[in-house]
């Protein structure tokens, strides 16, 4: 069922594999033709190792895993993977593509879901792999400043030895940049607490398209001089510029992390377990995670994870972050008694030990990883008003009838985001026909996202429409014709082919 | 010491009475000579008449209070005020002013202290003041919706009614608008605890310069589909278009607000009183505000506001919000307890009542109100690691010695934000000339933002390099001329005059 083109035009080709697949009319998601960009000649490559000794990759096997992505979906063909150790070094590279029409891909962790981290075609890749220093910490205000490439779980390890931690979290930290994460806009389990990266990084250092730095590295709370800048940046995939180093607030470690995993019959019981968690957790509330019974076999028959309580339809993980044990306790307490009266929740069980918050954790936080050994999986991140969100995945289950092997809900209840994924034993066209534009078309109707937390990369570019006035993507279309006149960085990606 | 022009040129000229007076030598923030826009017509008036049939005022009396900025610092002469109701009669205004080049100065309640909201010349004043609806709430999420023209206090009112809060608060809130506090990025009083506009405003809807309507209303927590153009209207001051309409994320209304006030022998011991609280009052902390002895005598003086503790160099206001009083209270107990014990705190006062609640903050809200009374103020809004912001009043009081009447610091230490007023008998430009440059190069050499919360239109905008790097100025000026071509919104703000 796949693509594939004549070996000798592989070099040429965008193996997008899971939106090749889809049948003879192409699919929205499909990459577009080669832009006429350059292609590396030997004399670029020239320059390349000599601004960048050894680390200017050439080798096949050593560049095969920066052209695919980590679902396996997409598989560019770049000859050239360039690795950087300083924004000089990036302004440089970027200088010498711009003035020789090259398309540049920038690379973070490569931990994308929506194939916005690895090249369509010949792309150049940047990898911010070796970007990978902190540059201060303020112990006092509690702002970390580094470079773009260090990992989040580094960063995470980093601050809880100072008695902060980062923002944000989220299944892939053990690989993902921290550059990448603001590139795209994470958001992960906690957001519910504390907010967005729109809120939380203070400043970032980017080069542009044409190699120009541009500094607003700044390490204030406030700051109103002039357009907040660095905002552009802060979700733009890599197509307005390459962020080099960012500066984030961080919260204090909380004293006290409680993590319990309950239960619920229906999903409407959840929603009033959610509400009632917001009254009386109130402060310390710091996620409020589900998932449905669905994932929880998966979870079991791929993982051999056990479900800690008993058999559910639905289930949440909820963790509280406070700054008294005792307080925290009490409260938690209290709530849980309301929602066992209340008879909201059938069964539930508390950690408030590492080990064991660990392994409620990863109920959650595996999911994902667990669907991957389910064959094929089309997947989906939807925003809605909290009260909608499981009744998409109903929906979809009730129009698919038996063409899914399984329809799998699960998500951040809190931001009122579903993750709703779709697996079959192989690709099959029919299948994705049946879910899109259905799935789409379902969330613009209730004024949802059709990316919350995802982005858009190459996958979902084309379905920008459905969540954005085209206002509002021509908009968009001058921005990226403003500060990357060529359109060199990250290519294919972001926003659709058909802009106006 | 007024600059005025001979009469029958006033209507061309800005009495922009505070930075005139400087003297011979034109200051960085004077006013630049009026632009070629268009004079208005009576075929013009006669437009405006037909579309807003009542509400193009042109009474001299009524435009009175629309010329003159809460400081009464700058003048503009514009002769005529239009009061929309809707984003359509918005839209035409804009669409007619953009093809006639006449220039338009956006304004909301009129509350900003740089001379942003105010005309500079005989530019059209756009009041939001007729569009003051509420949209929609969703009780669920707390996720409101309004017209841009509401008030901060009457949204804050409805919203208590259900039971939820608006993320910022300001002393200006009796008139402020939510629209002008987002064109503005308002800092205010609950910045600590709820983190800024750029985190909490969920949508924007914004009238560009050519009457483009730009709907990015969304109310959704999350949403990664494409660039976050709304982030752009944050805090751009009325220049890049006007914000018709807002969504904010609200948070719930606590069970337990308690306030503090505290007196301290040094900043030193503020500053560890401050990390204090960080650390034990944790979660609950919603405000850490300060004001030094010479803001009280202020307050004593021109209010007859009374100091409700013995006197102390420094004064602390500390405000916690959570969802059980107990707690909260055995909390603040905790933190009361060890900071008297480690004579952090020499004496200090608690309210739990809203009246004495009220009566605490009034301490800190009123400061800006009693300066008015002193004669001149010349005020600066500085952003600084928080380890160095009463270091800037003690040197300005070096530099100056007698020159100044007084030398005050107030503001927010939670988020190293640093009112300095200085004060005079009256606008005295060899004491303006003694604090200017210094005061800006002072905050330079710490990397400090000149404009923490105020923003710097006509006032500060000449200012904006000790701040940002020249490629970020002069990537503003390509934005501005993207979204706004021939410079018909809030001419002579934000942007320095001479824009590379």
């Amino acid at each position: 069922m796949l693509f594939f083109p004549p070996k000798e035009k592989r070099k040429e080709k965008c193996l997008c594999l899971q939106t090749r697949a889809d049948g003879p009319t192409p699919s929205p998601a499909a990459a577009p033709d080669r832009l006429p960009f350059s292609r590396i000649t030997p004399e670029d490559l020239s320059f390349f190792r000599t601004i960048l000794p050894g680390r200017a990759i050439t080798d096949p096997d050593l560049l095969e895993s920066s052209n695919v992505d980590w679902l396996k979906s997409v598989k560019g063909s770049s000859e050239v993977l360039l690795r950087p150790q300083t924004t000089e070094e990036v302004s440089q590279i970027l200088k010498y593509c711009n003035s020789r029409n090259l398309a540049v891909n920038p690379q973070g962790g490569n931990t994308g879901l929506v194939g916005g981290s690895v090249p369509v075609y010949d792309e150049i890749v940047l990898s911010t792999a070796l970007m990978n220093n902190i540059l201060t910490f303020d112990s006092i205000s509690g702002i970390l400043t580094c470079q773009a490439g260090c990992v989040l779980e580094n960063l995470s390890l980093y601050l809880e030895e100072r008695d902060y931690i980062m923002p944000l979290d989220l299944g892939a930290k053990g690989s993902c940049h921290i550059g990448g994460n603001v590139a795209t806009n994470a958001g992960g389990l906690r957001l519910l607490r504390y907010g967005s990266l729109h809120g939380t990084v203070l400043g970032l250092e980017v080069v542009l398209a044409d190699g120009r730095v541009l500094d607003c590295l700044a390490t204030l709370r406030k700051d109103n001089t002039g357009y907040d800048l660095k905002q552009l940046f802060i979700g733009s995939e890599g197509t307005l510029g390459i962020i080099t180093a960012v500066s984030v607030l961080c919260p204090r470690k909380p004293k006290s992390v409680n993590v319990v995993f309950l239960g619920c019959e229906t999903f409407e019981q959840l929603l009033k377990t959610f509400q009632l968690s917001r009254g009386m957790l109130g402060e310390i509330l710091s996620a409020f995670e589900f998932l449905d019974s669905e994932c929880m076999r998966l979870l079991n028959t791929h993982l051999k994870l056990l479900n800690p309580i008993s058999d559910c339809p639905f289930y949440v993980v909820i963790e509280t972050s406070g700054s008294d044990p005792t307080h925290d306790g009490e409260k938690l307490h209290n709530f849980l008694e309301e929602a066992m009266t209340s008879s909201l929740v059938t069964d539930g069980t508390v950690a408030t030990e590492d080990s064991k918050i660990k392994g409620l954790w990863s109920m959650r936080e595996r999911v994902t990883e667990a669907l991957t050994h389910e064959g094929f999986t089309y997947k989906y991140d939807i925003s809605l008003p909290v009260e909608r969100i499981y009744q998409l995945v109903t929906d979809m289950r009730e129009h698919l009838q038996d063409r899914a092997k399984s329809v799998v809900g699960y998500g951040h209840v809190g931001d009122g985001n579903l993750h709703l994924n779709i697996t079959s034993p192989a690709k099959d066209p029919a299948l994705l026909a049946a879910i899109e534009p259905f799935v789409y078309e379902w969330t613009a109707r209730y004024n949802g996202s059709i990316s919350a937390e995802h982005g858009l990369g190459l996958k979902k570019r084309n379905y920008i429409y459905y969540s954005k006035a085209s206002q509002a993507v021509s908009l968009m279309g001058n921005i990226k014709a403003m500060l990357d006149p060529k359109g060199i960085l990250n290519p294919y990606k972001t926003l659709p082919d058909n802009l106006k």
